[in-house]
């Protein structure tokens, strides 16, 4: 799974009809000390998760295996919200973040 | 999912017997300021989208979970048509677009 | 899926028992203009695709969906045979070409 | 599958009721020579991999084919931990490390 | 499905049980011309293919259609063993392989 952000919302009102009612909630990725990466992507919410929430967010057919998603055209889904990273091993910090 | 940009149709005669009226429209990908990425991919349209519409596309096996597309040979599906993009966490905008 | 043209043939006579009688074919990912991506893979043909054809291909279990490859272990099936790519929306046509 | 080191835990108790339990570990990519990558990502663990230890991980659908993860919406699984990689064909060993 | 060769082994005895048995390769992928490219990937060999050898590698849910690897959680599959490439589209032959 991916780390990422809630950084806003898809207002769509022409949608596939087993999506009515389905939120869709654009996702910026995370490196590991929080700071964005340069994707993002457009995940459905099965968890309440808040724009500004740090988010972890399953993707594929995995997506599906929420009630909320279960057969329905959706590759992406936030399946837990981030209380707390705990990185034990940190050898080389700085390159954990991506820069390019 | 994938935020893109209908930009075009891919004509095809010679095509999967399941695929026998299916529409295969290019999509492009797209930044969050809706400013073309480099990638583009082919896409079955499932919600009447049409070219110059920005779109939500699912792929993988997402992509087979729509009445048009279930059990067929595609891999991304248009399952929704964007009306707008409300992005509400904006720090660092400019990186939200990938220049490279 | 992907654009691409068929460059080549793979031979293997040692292979996983379900595919004898496969065909495996080199294709070479295209932009739209035709000009070739770095990248190749290799893709079972389900339409009778030579080379030199520009085709389209479904990739991962989408790849399975034809009478020809269900149930086999292949990830990426030729399903379609291109006639002609109809670019309607050409804003920044420069960019549409992956140049690196 | 990927090869990778366990280097932490995400914490979060907000999260889809399937996954109640789950352990979810931060696993950063390794080259060959097991320098990191730059790339990490979140994994179910199902072997009882610790914090420092050397794994590999199945992705997409596969994720789902241990008895802890079957059903769920999880896409990354730890299912090996390594003791030893034995490489025998070493041809330009400098190029097996990527460094970009 | 990818060009690789196998170039090692890696050696694991704490693994899913479903996984008792099987032998994990170090694969790494090959431009047509054979040359290296930067990145490998473990797979499961499903066809005796030995250290050394040019392979094919099926990924994702299709690395489980064999005997071997049915239900198992694995990504990725060693399907069949190069003989030859019979590339026929030659233009530009440079560009075939990835440089970077």
């Amino acid at each position: 799974m991916i780390l990422g952000k809630v950084i806003g919302t898809v207002w769509s009102t022409r949608k596939d009809e087993n999506l009515v009612g389905a939120k869709f909630l654009i996702v910026r990725e995370l490196n590991l000390d929080y700071s964005p990466k340069k994707n993002s992507l457009i995940a459905v919410d099965s968890v309440g998760a808040g724009v500004g929430e740090n988010v972890i967010v399953a993707q594929g057919s995995s997506a599906r295996q929420t009630n909320l998603t279960k057969n329905k055209p959706v590759d992406a889904v936030i399946m837990a919200i981030v209380d707390k990273l705990d990185i034990s091993v940190k050898e080389k910090v700085e390159e954990l973040v991506e820069t390019k």
